[in-house]
């Protein structure tokens, strides 16, 4: 019903999702180029995702700490490739307190390098290890092509960064926060089946020995990199000399990690789920999951409406009254916009007959229910829509992934999907041809799936494609 | 036990403030000159001050949002008296992406002025009346004299920004946030018995027209102030032309508000409630209510301890198990350090005897218990603990309060404390010849401890004393 409100996905896809974001009410240029104020309803879902994330992320045991925004410029320069990949994006602090500064600060574009100093302190004996450290903050990274959402100059995210005795420790955990926090993030609460794989070295994080990505497919057959977590070897810690006593009293130097999602995800939501009546929020991460609409008001209407509410609150469920004097049919718009799962319509004729009206956003159409079964159709109804949004977004995935054999090949198929090739025929010969035309490889998979350890494994796979 | 580890209080009390801060692992200096550090215990004393502080917003109707960091300097400029009272603190950003900005982005010190120009484009008419954000975000001050959580160049907050039809509608609302968001607050989570007032002209906030404070006294008697409701009348609305359609049809400007709390808070909590063995943690902010700790090992003892952790959690209490490979006494003191409430000490001779033994922090004293009766025992320590710490902060205040009749008097007094005395006394001028003895009026304040409307009301008290 909404479809004149906005440009179908068919038409204009990057228009189609500028008008979501406007009209949803989820988020607005700021005044400073490609920063982004994020309104009400696009906070709380980034909220949602806040905490959902932050349990999984405390339930692997790393503990939320606080660095500073500011980092001297030659902590950068210690890790030369890290200054390298991040040089051109920084924003600088030449002048504070009205005087020109000794040493300019740059405003983190991540903290690798203030963590680092700080875990060096902190990490001095095998006893201290692992050390796992996760934070909540803004990060700045200047962007000539910003995107609300997808690249913005500050972003909102967690970067994860911990420190382990060995190499094998730090590899597991990396994984560990790749599958069982990051991918089952994703499928479980935002309905999104997200590829895994391990970047190339092109595409690998500045300072990195090796990148684990999480790849999504958008509605347009283009990837969004949704999550990565990195293996940093001992790069950093040789930069800033963290080195701990080991159990037969020798020192060595410490191997590290770090990980990261972001206010991305949000966009990553809109383009996996939208359609061209605007948003479609996936029950688990909705803020509100059900809208009671008063259709029509009458005797007992409003008080009855705020019944159901309270109803759902105590079974639950994220219930919201929209009792608001607008037309119902533009409210009704608004809803399907914003995307909440469900409403339920409340009229005075319905409930003279006992019951009222769910009209489901992701399933469609609308049915009466006694008010007595209310609560327990809501939720089976929920555990539907998450289902069949995860369902739709694999069938589509998988519809436009083309297995072929040759770089032409895979070319032609990241016009409007995905392709696999073995990464054998592309290798990084290929990958520069592929980005001629700006498609990139995404990340390297084995056939049944799962992540190879080193590129150069029999059957690696390059999934290539067009990205955000 | 700990008395060895830190500077007694009555010796050197900004000395035992940093030890307890650097002992108890809350927080460091940051690189950048007046940035902090803040530490996984610290961090988590903060995050359950913005969980419970964070559901009292919202209680109170506020939608949280965010806002970019970065602000065009020309915002700045646009109401005077707020450009005058934040430009000597601002840190500038003149670089970005390898390019000198052709106008300077300020780091928001406050975001009064981004917050402003954007309602100013959501609000058009009285139905979009009243708007209540909320922010929670980093904000530098550059400070020339940084002390950890109490005056960092950067600090961790939240920010409310409302716009409001009428000057009472606004006025009320500031007065909510102030006495059930802000005092309930630190009266029930934080235990700390606050002063409520209006700031004199000249301690208000840059371009409000009405500042409303919460006090508190530190264990040294210094005052500090522990957050703010501030009226902006229609200033900001007039600087950024927020004006909205009233119900008759015409255009007015609208009135605003403003209110923040930080992690000063923290710094707050150490020094109203902290004693020479280190912190003490109100039982409903603490990340730890209950430490159970392995005494020494033997048969069953580990696994008693975890089930006497689980059954805590089970119950709704925060709990952890200490078996770490240090000596007991050294973890204690660890314990005692970081202020947690209640210590459950499990032994195999205790064990054997169906019984652990309750240390208490703030209580002081052990006592055996039997095991079936633990978890009720423990919930009862708690809220005797919470009374009995604000019990303690309000007979320190009010010992150290001194009702005065003369400026001598009072500069005299607030050598040791606070006093009061008639507003009348004292004035502008008396309030100049205080701050040359670095005595500032906290705030205004009717006999009955209600806050006056206007300053000149009869009666009216001023508050007066040293303050961080």
């Amino acid at each position: 019903m909404a479809k004149n409100v906005i440009t179908p996905r068919g038409e204009d896809f990057p228009r189609w999702y500028q008008d979501v974001i406007q009209k949803a009410e989820l988020a607005d240029n700021g005044p400073v180029r490609g920063t982004m104020v994020i309104r009400p309803y696009g906070y709380s879902i980034w909220e949602r995702m806040q905490q959902a994330m932050d349990a999984r992320i405390k339930a692997a045991g790393a503990k939320n700490a606080y660095f500073p925004l500011f980092i001297p410029e030659s902590y950068l320069t210690r890790e030369a490739e890290h200054v390298e990949g991040f040089s051109p994006e920084l924003a600088v602090v030449t002048h504070a307190g009205g005087k020109r500064l000794e040493e300019p600060a740059v405003v983190r574009p991540t903290s690798e390098t203030v963590i680092g100093e700080y875990m060096a302190k902190w990490v001095q004996s095998y006893r201290d290890l692992p050390l796992l450290l996760n934070q909540w903050a803004n990060v700045v990274r200047w962007e000539l092509r910003p995107r609300l959402f997808l690249r913005t100059s500050e972003f909102l995210w967690q970067e994860g960064h911990t420190a382990h005795a060995t190499e094998e420790d730090a590899r597991l955990y990396a994984k560990r926060i790749h599958e069982q926090v990051y991918a089952e993030f994703m499928r479980d609460e935002l309905a999104m089946p997200v590829v895994l794989g391990r970047k190339t070295a092109k595409e690998r994080f500045a300072g990195a020995t090796n990148t684990l990505t999480c790849e999504g497919m958008m509605g347009d057959g283009k990837a969004l990199q949704m999550g990565t977590s990195h293996e940093l070897g001992q790069n950093f810690a040789r930069a800033f000399d963290m080195n701990f006593l080991t159990e037969d009293n020798e020192r060595e130097l410490a191997w590290t990690t770090s990980w990261g999602t972001s206010t991305r995800m949000v966009g990553g939501l809109i383009m996996c789920h939208g359609d061209d009546a605007g948003l479609r929020v996936p029950p688990k991460i909705a803020p509100v999951q059900v809208l009671v609409m008063v259709v029509k008001d009458g005797e007992g209407v409003a008080a009855a409406a705020r019944q159901i509410v309270d109803d759902l609150l105590a079974a639950g469920v994220r219930a919201e009254v929209d009792d608001r004097d607008t037309a119902f049919g533009r409210r009704a718009v608004d809803a399907e916009l914003k995307g909440i799962p469900v409403r339920v319509e409340v009229g005075p004729r319905d409930l003279a007959a006992g019951s009222v009206t769910l009209a489901r956003r992701i399933a469609g159409g609308k049915s009466p229910v006694p008010l007595g079964g209310l609560v327990d159709a809501v939720r089976a109804a929920l555990v539907e829509d998450h289902d069949a949004l995860y369902a739709d977004a694999l069938r589509r995935r998988d519809d436009r992934i083309q297995s072929v054999a040759t770089i032409a090949e895979a070319a032609e198929a990241a016009a409007t999907g995905w392709a696999t090739l073995p990464w054998a025929a592309v290798g990084t010969e290929g990958e520069a041809t592929l980005g001629e035309s700006a498609i990139t490889v995404r990340c390297l998979m084995l056939p049944d799936g799962s992540v190879p350890r080193e590129e150069d494994e029999d059957g690696v796979l390059a999934v290539v494609a067009r990205a955000y």
